[in-house]
């Protein structure tokens, strides 16, 4: 070890704080605040910790717990985008490419490629790891906007059509998880949660 | 698979979400709020991926991963104890064994006892893994005094010593870290962010 690659390490740790500053759509249960990225990749983890059995496929929970840690840490060059924002997720993909090489440039070479690489599969969606890391980042907002009675869908006037088509995928990760999703859905229509 | 295993696995998923509400003593950088508990195992995660090169011996990441990630969930029930605080410290081990009990019986029983254990082995802290997590723990809060001038110490009137004294042990995880963070607080003292 040199100095120099622990001063290099430090300095990406604290440059990520500031995905503590970074707001989802979604709100703390019981609060009247959003939730952030790391709070929400910090949720995500303890998710596949404890649910990692309803994948698809065998999967590497580790590598699976990697992915969600790092999932989002490209926003806090790029901004997060809400899923349902046609136009910003347009021009998404090439912002948080550039934010990654920014980012993760910080880091010693070796760690910098390892996390890029972790970070691109999860985005490219192929194996079976990022399949269910990416079933994971979609219930987690609906078992949010189930537990807060559908606060951010009614505040931007979501509908059940929409909810359904932008999840669908969480059966490419898991048919089980998704089986569940759906029941969640078809009740917050029913409670009013949700738009018909 | 039972739908019922799933509905206790999710049932504790949306128990944990409180820990966004656990606020600690150190603040996010470049904010003046608080930084809570479920923030910070996120960022401890992270450096447990990049630092673990620095443990003394030799560690099983993921297992350092899974320490951090929930180390703290006990807090839900039994809150934040800052660490400074001597009498708040004598009552806080029974406190939180019995808030585990509650917390984790929420989930079925083979990961409920997988999950006390992995936090009572970061508790008692005798294992390669959780010494190293211990000081991941230890290590943070400077690092957010540090880049914040020193904000909590200063409310809180901490000195030099006090904070020898109680990140003595990060040595005991990583030599390397201690090292690190020893130059920390000298400088610490001289910028005027922490008393002589």
């Amino acid at each position: 070890m040199t100095d120099e690659k622990l001063s290099r390490q430090i300095d990406f740790l604290v440059e990520i704080d500031t995905l503590k500053t970074i707001f989802r759509r979604t709100y703390v249960l019981g609060t009247d605040r959003n939730e952030n990225d790391a709070e929400h990749s910090w949720h995500l983890a303890l998710m596949a910790l404890v649910l990692y059995e309803h994948a698809n496929k065998e999967v590497d929970v580790f590598h699976v717990v990697k992915m969600v840690l790092l999932h989002d840490i490209v926003e806090i060059h790029a901004g997060d985008t809400f899923c349902y924002d046609t136009r910003g997720n347009e021009e998404k993909a090439e912002r948080e490419k550039q934010a990654a090489q920014e980012i993760y440039s910080r880091l010693p070479d070796t760690q910098k490629s390892d996390f890029i690489e972790i970070w691109e599969e999860f985005e490219r969606g192929e194996t079976p790891e990022s399949r269910f890391a990416q079933s994971l980042d979609r219930l987690m907002p609906l078992l949010h906007n189930y537990h807060s009675g559908g606060r951010a869908w009614r505040e931007h006037g979501i509908t059940r059509q929409q909810v359904l088509q932008r999840n669908a995928h969480i059966a490419d990760g898991s048919k089980g998880l998704w089986d569940f999703a759906q029941k969640l859905i078809n009740d917050s229509v029913d409670k009013g949660y949700l738009l018909p």
